[in-house]
């Protein structure tokens, strides 16, 4: 098995790791339950919590981000409780699938693959919820199956007006891409992963808490043990950890949260739109089709579809010229979109790069001239200079 | 905060990692939907196969020990299930609580802390149980609370003679550090953790799955989706994941099945097996006692007794003297006992190393002469060379 040396990872995650957190990542581990973890614990709480822009817990599991949305589910609600589920795509699919398997009642709230949830809907069910019998409101921000970004901001206006109801975010690829004020908006729990903004590599997830959700998580009574974040916020209070955790990536975590400090949440934020504008833009130039709606993309991921050609020969052939390794589409979008990942540790150069290349493969099979290659490039360049 | 750069890490997990290990951890990751990701889900499947014994599936989930013994649970039993657990140190406690979580009926069979589970208890209740009631026993192989070593191959002849009852065992401190022969024993359902025997850091843990367990699985009517490990059986038969794994774990689990492949089993359990007599002989020439019944010592970890001195203080003063991290008492053994790992990558230098250590800070505290600590180290040197 041959594993690439310089392979460029342009997908929704795992993202590039900077070398700082890989030499991080392969330090020697240390005992979990020492005066040093416990100090790594403190510092990276904090920093999780600047990260969240929040005075609320943000707690760290040994698990992906799947594990983190369902920790927040199952600690705060009951069987038979009713919650709206947003659906727009593969994982807002999964939190129903979730959701359903713990005996929740859902009132599913959809739109087509592609196109973003509509806030109107959900104001119209939580107002018409006089009696107060809606638990929670389960939705994706950033839903990386279609690169649509729902508007989160108007969505959780709408369920702060209810007052009763828990907002459960899946911020998995918008924490460290995008805006998410947790305590501005007011989110009860959002749940994220640290192989996307965080730039390290996947086994930790994260989960932030209100007081409503804890105060929410008293008369929960789903079966829970690994995944229940009443022992998590109890072993945080010393600092510490209910269960073993994943030690090393914690050190990584360290290291990233300090990098994305340096930089800077606006500027990282700003980064990131750059970055999306560039890909989405220059696709547009090459004469390809964004498969979201153009005032809902992504920042961290564009889905890109691609006519009379199969997207997973498209990009096998970019992974073996250029050893750029994009994303498929999932489920029924497979062989028919790809989605170029521009989440975490990317720069101006992997942009070039990756609409460089696109291009070239393309003016290979004869679907454009040079002459757009080059057009692409030069919107996309003037994409990354503005500031 | 200051990470040890010269740590020695004698305490249950996590072990040392040898520097191969850590520098595969440290490589830049891959996509986990990729081909090469693919064939090392393929590899080291396989060799975790050999390390079990066995031709059962073995899965691997990005989370704690515990989380694997979870899953082994929620993912074959149902709500009211009559199960045997069995409890003689904290981790016995916990699958209690587990088990009490998810709505089962527990049968406890117990025994003081530092004692073995006896054999005959399981006989006794398993073959009244003339209505095939009991649909598992669940019990601890290695108690790393106590040092204890429970008869792992009687109990399970025990169970099978009851053909019904599933096993499910916590391995977390066997599993690479003696004999499981998962399939000469048929055991179903077997926990384990990356951090122990493996020689990798924390993230990772694993199950073994029998055909009996999966047949079971099919009826359980458990809530569980993360845990869930029927969904890790259908993504390894395209060796793959449900979830995203904990990829840099992964590539480290490749390096240290290969260096255990290299040792060989049999050589790995006499390795352990010595220096399990070392630590446990030359802890007695220091006029210390064995907290664990010394025919039932767990080959993984001992717990000694110390009198007349804080045993907290003790393990201190050699942590910050030598830089030995040494395991507490856990519960209401904290302050009494002090637990040696000798556990995963440990050589016959750090055997010797901590036995000396030991000794050294039982003569500064006028608790024995040096005269003893010549003797131990005699004795022990006496264990290593017994091949």
């Amino acid at each position: 098995m041959a594993i690439q040396q310089k392979l460029s990872l342009m997908i929704p995650g795992p993202t590039p790791v900077p070398e700082k957190v890989l030499e991080a990542l392969g330090r020697h581990p240390i005992g979990h339950r020492s005066k040093d973890f416990q100090d790594l614990v403190e510092i990276t709480t904090k920093n999780l919590q600047w990260l969240h822009q929040t005075e609320n817990d943000v707690l760290t599991i040994t698990g992906s981000g799947t594990a983190a949305m369902e920790a927040g589910i199952i600690t705060t609600l009951s069987k038979g409780d009713k919650v709206i589920c947003g659906e727009n795509g593969k994982f807002g699919q999964r939190w129903v699938k979730v959701a359903k398997e713990f005996g929740l009642e859902v009132i599913k709230i959809d739109a087509e693959w592609g196109t973003p949830l509509d806030p109107e809907n959900f104001k119209t069910i939580l107002e018409k919820d006089d009696k107060k019998e809606i638990k929670a409101v389960i939705l994706t921000h950033s839903e990386t199956s279609t690169g649509v970004i729902n508007d989160l901001k108007t969505i959780s206006s709408h369920i702060r007006n209810h007052k009763k109801a828990l907002s459960i975010i899946d911020c998995v690829t918008s924490i460290g891409a995008c805006n998410v004020p947790v305590d501005e908006w007011e989110l009860d729990i959002v749940a994220s992963g640290s192989q996307k903004g965080y730039m390290i590599p996947p086994g930790l997830s994260f989960v932030s808490m209100s007081e409503k959700a804890w105060k929410a998580s008293v008369e929960s009574n789903l079966p829970k043990f690994y995944l229940n974040l009443k022992s998590y916020k109890k072993s945080l209070s010393s600092n510490s950890n209910p269960y073993t955790p994943a030690v090393n990536l914690v050190f990584a975590l360290d290291e990233s949260l300090k990098m994305m400090k340096d930089e800077g949440l606006d500027t990282i934020f700003k980064r990131h739109k750059r970055h999306q504008l560039a890909v989405s833009e220059a696709a547009k130039t090459l004469n390809l089709k964004l498969f979201a709606e153009e005032n809902h993309l992504s920042p961290s991921v564009t889905a890109i579809q691609i006519k009379d050609v199969d997207a997973e020969k498209f990009r096998k052939t970019i992974k073996n010229k250029y050893d750029i390794l994009l994303a498929g589409g999932q489920d029924h979008l497979k062989g028919k979109i790809f989605r170029v990942g521009h989440l975490g540790y990317i720069n101006d150069r992997d942009i070039i790069s990756v609409i460089s290349a696109i291009g070239n493969t393309l003016v290979e099979l004869n679907k454009i001239s040079t002459r757009e290659v080059g057009e692409a490039l030069k919107v996309a360049s003037l994409q990354l200079k503005e500031t």
